[in-house]
């Protein structure tokens, strides 16, 4: 027998289905590498050390009453669209150009598997990240950045000796992390002078080849 | 120079000191295994899966007003004295004995890179999660039965197939779920029988060999 919509079981089954659908986050891979094995970090992985470093580091925030449990929310689902979309590398500016276009497609289908009510929060919460307009969402991508420029800067490089990013990309690309939190955004300046100081990083003007 | 104790630098280094260690958690391999690649799941992608469980399922907890934020909270660093003491196989009787034990002083050592203040919340939160006295703690351990129980349903009996575990051990096991949500041990039931009748779980009785 099929359940009335909205029964208790009837939102149950299709909180169910969402948990299973979401398990393929475990198979995104990033392009950032994790600091013991050395291989690839994948979203689940991600959206873990992501909620970590909300849980010890809200305290740097710009604002002095960050609601925390919105931010640990956004952390935990902000990648799931990347189950259709893909994971999009954040030096690919070709890449990028049609990626909110794409994630929101796949924000439709895959909030879409919840129960009404629990559908439109987790849109909203993916919508409040992606439009980084509340001190929430600005600390949430303050986090998001941090967490892979940390990685980054355990494992001599990592993604940036990968692809040659250069200490003003990586600049330009964490810059967001002030308005989040100016205490992140000095570490960030740090470890990328760091970085630069020990080769891991190239410095803005590139040698002629 | 070594900045003060306490400063804001100081604080700063120890909490990416604690975040960098971490990031061992994504080595700590499980039984279960992840549906679409099946291969182990580790500590940190169960620790993401869990706290998305208590985030979509916290309606179907026992009490009504559980502290959602502190049950994410526990989610998060369960299982960072796993990187310590490994993993121990829920149904391996025997490595269970002095488990505790050997968690207590990872999580001494673990804890005890942060801030004091930060390393006697952490502590407490752990110490929460395993004393399952209070609702939190109870509806945290639910999600942390439920999440495997999930994976083992959806890849054919996974681990239980491997190890062997019969309908009344996986009723054993999974029996605490019951004090944090009689919704989701309704459910755990009734996937135990599933399994069991598509073949992927032993009956009580093993036939002789």
């Amino acid at each position: 027998m099929v359940p009335p919509p909205d029964s208790p079981l009837q939102r149950l089954t299709q909180q169910i289905a969402f948990i299973a659908e979401c398990d393929q986050l475990k198979e995104i891979f990033r392009q950032t590498i994790n600091t013991r094995s050395r291989r690839p970090e994948n979203d689940a992985e991600h959206s873990w050390a992501f909620c970590l470093c909300v849980m010890v580091l809200a305290e740097h925030a710009n604002v002095p009453h960050l609601d925390v449990l919105r931010v640990l929310k956004m952390g935990l689902i902000h990648d799931l669209v990347e189950i259709d979309a893909g994971d999009t590398f954040a030096y690919d500016t070709a890449a990028m150009v049609n990626q909110h276009d794409r994630e929101a497609r796949a924000a439709d289908r895959i909030f879409g598997l919840l129960p009404g009510d629990q559908s439109r929060e987790f849109r909203a919460l993916w919508d409040e990240f992606e439009a980084r307009t509340t001190p929430e969402a600005k600390f949430a991508h303050a986090c998001d950045r941090f967490q892979p420029m940390l990685l980054n800067a355990h494992t001599e490089g990592g993604s940036w000796r990968k692809h040659h990013v250069t200490h003003e990309q990586a600049q330009g690309r964490n810059a967001p992390v002030a308005d989040g939190s100016t205490v992140l955004w000095a570490a960030i300046e740090e470890l990328l002078r760091e970085a630069v100081a020990a080769g891991h990083l190239a410095p803005t003007r590139q040698p002629a080849p």
